[in-house]
């Protein structure tokens, strides 16, 4: 065997480097021998503790070491969590990137945001075609997804094949393209797959997902019935499909659609551009064109569906947005389901809408796109693995495709949980986690990467909890006596107005204890510090129960 | 006519002083001539841009300024929604509180907290009772809900009778005392009632909600599949009937059980001693006992079914509890489900169990204490009321609630949606809202009472985003000049040990712009904290697009 003769002994490893503790950041490297290929690079938003961040990418320390191994990255698909780090880890990891058609163009869209254009490789690859980099040879499969041109890969390497499903759907009637290449996976499951990496994220809900196409017969269903009012529907910037069938109802119903929001509006030129979207002439209508027709011919397509304060639907319910303003005898859909941790924004808009007086409509308009319980036993079916490696999910649902595998035959020895930086090591004969490799959630705070780090964020909690009193005090260089101060000004802790006497007696009891310092001859800048520091923290905590932040300030004159 | 005799002219003014925008303070006044009272003293907790903040509570400026007229509280049950703000509004508003008998037991609890149990009038009501109250006659209707002792009240006045539901749900076969008194609901009904204030948590939702005893029979289900593990139940501190239920089980299958939880334990307590629960002997286990019994005859009920980082459950999963660590093979089952906005810590717990090795039943162990549409549909169709005013819920509850009445066949314009501070004057002749009175969300953090306002609020979440940056100087009192700093500490803005360049450059742009002023014999303090504010924070935008908050502070020696 190849395998045998080349590597001797040598396995191939598999090392989530992100994403399955800090859900998002999906990037996965394998290695062989002096090989190393990288399955996306997404990154995540930040949890609710991590605050004033606007993202996290993943801490790529693994790949810079092993930078002359890194041949490219393989991206599945489109969407931010697989794809949004790209622009961050390329400064560093400067490897050509290999993806599909609508894939590629939307990473095009943000290597020009970076002005990385320039310095990219970047190669476009169609469904069936493999690319050969160093000891693997990566082939990429038609699956189905909420966006148009989702990949499975096959990873061929010495030690074996490992099918990884992206992100993906069982649908049989896209409404783009083909059907997922359900006998690609049974063609490879029939020569030997060495392991599968399924996507976890509804492995926790029996049944199907049912095809994006049966939202298509919902909005027609809708259309109909708000057949005299202006319609919105809130969506997903990137979910192609979806906008490719409102704009198809709209047609039928004789209504203008304008796009809102300005992630939708770049994702649906890109999509049209490569020809994934089918547009009928003069359906598309500039926003400010839209005053020139009534409004039951009407149809605006927005982001937003998820509450955010800042997207185009929010905007247009509290009137806000320069163009729009939502009100009585509006309809809006949203054809979106609310992802965990959302549930209140969503529910927020959807209040005030109803306030204006418009018509919400929150059921049966949407679909999920990923696998239920019983794709992902189909997949298992066809693939049969001889192991398994839950992809994409919290743990929870980690564990939950865990037990359909092992629900199928599957011994527990053979299935696999890893978490971030674990290094798989694997072949035909055994597999097994050998080590660990640093990793780590790098946070994205304006232009700064990575100078955010945990005491800055401890800080913002404090200073978010309680606020802050600062305590300045100049002191005479020579004599080490207090010329002026200690004054306490504070910020975020109380309404200073109502509590003038709160700060002056705080500012007496800090003023006894620096004198009774420096009386005593202490002038150690430290010790009057924490001086500083204990008095007014008992006494703000004896009068409020509360704990700011107290910076002591000296100055020396 | 009486109405006519004694107050010619006059109507019933219905006044929600909360609970509308603000989730959870359910306080509304009911006011006839010289006379009020008010239904419930809840709080709310806080949003998620209330930083810091730890309660709720409503401003009842309109009582405090009507003072003399107000009669007494009547409390419908023992939540923290409906009784929270009694012991802060107690203060102002010192009248008597009647209540059932647990929900006057839970008040008690906190009375004795504050230390207001000597100062406070209280009386115990029981079903089928009436208060007289000045102008109004209350009566206290037995219904169900998640909590024992549950009240509907009628309301007697000149201008006409008003039912208010309070919170519940129809349970035929409740687990303690009797089933909703709807015998009593149709003999109103049949009386005429003017107005109907009826529950809206579940009005979304169709069908019936199920009986609480149906999670009894799960429990028993549960039980028999786990009977080899150590079971954790979470579930709400104050549902009595779940504890009541699970202790039930739990002796069936020859299991001890301890209750963990301060909030909990205290709830269970007061139930017992009124009867309220009903612990076969020996059953009832402290936990330090608990290890003396083999696993498979351990139950603990706890809190943190929502995922409060503080609460038993979370401290159990994590190591973080004194007495009781769960791992490998053990059963937790919630007995809960997330309220909205709590999903994502729910989720997090969850994820900690399952990695310890835990078995997590999240389906089929809870019912829900509102009533669903057809029971809301039952309790309009008993009353028939002239009037609906759907109360208790976000507005698109209310909203849908506002439906049924109309698919019951009320007049739109008899249905009211009110705001917090409307007045609704209603008799059987007419009913409009005629005005507006001031009421708000007091923030209560620590021991302080409305001292955090806006103006905090807004620094802290500036804070919290972006951290601060604090500019130091001393300037000479004589001549004005600089003779210490400019010097910056900074905040949760930058991990500063990384960024020494960057602070440094800016104090050095600062001290320049400084010098400048002085050098120009501009002396001005605002002046000079201004020329510091816009300089630092042009500086520091144009490096890192952030804003942090810029303090200046100024000595003079």
């Amino acid at each position: 065997m190849k395998k045998k003769e080349n590597n001797s002994g040598s396995k191939l490893k598999i090392i989530p480097l992100g994403g399955l503790e800090q859900i998002g950041m999906n990037i996965t490297a394998f290695e062989y021998g002096d090989s190393i290929i990288v399955v996306d690079c997404g990154l995540s938003f930040p949890a609710d503790d991590m605050l004033g961040i606007d993202l996290v990418i993943p801490d790529v320390t693994y790949l810079k070491d092993n930078l002359d191994k890194v041949k490219g990255f393989m991206i599945t698909h489109g969407h931010e969590d697989h794809i949004g780090a790209l622009p961050y880890v390329l400064r560093d990891i400067n490897v050509p990137i290999y993806a599909t058609r609508l894939t590629m163009g939307i990473i095009e869209n943000k290597l020009k945001e970076h002005n990385l254009m320039k310095g990219t490789k970047r190669k476009v690859v169609k469904f069936g075609q493999s690319i050969n980099l160093g000891q693997f040879r990566i082939e990429f499969i038609k699956t189905n997804h909420s966006i148009v041109d989702a990949a499975a890969l096959a990873i061929y390497s010495p030690a074996g094949v490992v099918v990884h499903t992206g992100d993906f759907k069982v649908d049989y009637t896209p409404v783009f393209g083909d059907a997922i290449d359900l006998q690609r996976f049974a063609e490879l499951g029939k020569k030997g797959v060495l392991a599968l990496m399924c996507d976890s994220t509804n492995a926790e809900r029996p049944g199907f997902t049912p095809s994006e196409r049966t939202v298509g017969k919902t909005f027609d269903t809708l259309f109909e019935e708000h057949k005299n009012t202006r319609i919105f529907v809130a969506t997903f910037a990137s979910n192609v499909d979806r906008v490719q069938q409102i704009i198809n109802t709209a047609y039928k119903f004789g209504r203008k659609v304008s796009v809102e929001g300005r992630s939708m509006v770049s994702i649906i030129e890109t999509a049209r551009n490569l020809e994934c979207i089918s547009i009928p002439d003069n359906t598309l209508v500039e926003i400010d064109q839209m005053k020139n027709y009534p409004d039951e011919q009407q149809v605006i397509i927005t982001t937003g569906s998820q509450g955010e304060s800042m997207a185009a639907l929010s905007r247009m319910a509290n009137g806000m947005h320069r163009k729009i303003t939502i009100g009585a005898g509006d309809t809006v859909i949203f054809s979106s389901n609310p992802i965990p941790g959302n549930e209140k924004s969503v529910t927020k808009v959807i209040n005030e809408l109803l306030r204006k007086g418009a018509d919400v409509v929150f059921q049966d308009a949407h679909v999920s796109g990923h696998a239920c319980q019983e794709e992902i036993k189909l997949i298992y079916t066809l693939i049969r693995p001889q192991y398994a490696i839950p992809v994409h999910g919290e743990y929870k649902h980690l564990k939950a495709q865990a037990k359909i595998a092992q629900s199928l035959g599957m011994e527990k020895e053979n299935v696999f949980i890893l978490s971030s930086g674990d290094v798989l090591e694997l072949d035909d004969e055994s597999a097994e986690v050998t080590g660990k490799v640093p990793v780590g959630a790098i946070l994205v705070d304006g232009l700064g990467v990575g100078d955010v780090g945990n005491v800055v964020l401890r800080d913002r909690q404090h200073l978010a909890e309680d606020g802050i009193m600062i305590v300045v005090m100049s002191l005479d260089r020579v004599s080490g006596q207090l010329v002026a101060g200690p004054d306490i000004v504070s910020r975020g802790f109380v309404y200073v107005k109502e509590s003038d006497e709160l700060i002056e007696e705080a500012r007496q009891s800090v003023d006894e204890a620096l004198q009774k310092c420096l009386d005593r001859g202490i002038t150690d800048w430290g010790k009057l510090k924490n001086t500083t520091k204990d008095t007014l923290s008992d006494y703000v905590w004896k009068k409020t129960k509360r704990r700011p932040m107290i910076l002591p300030i000296i100055m020396e004159v």
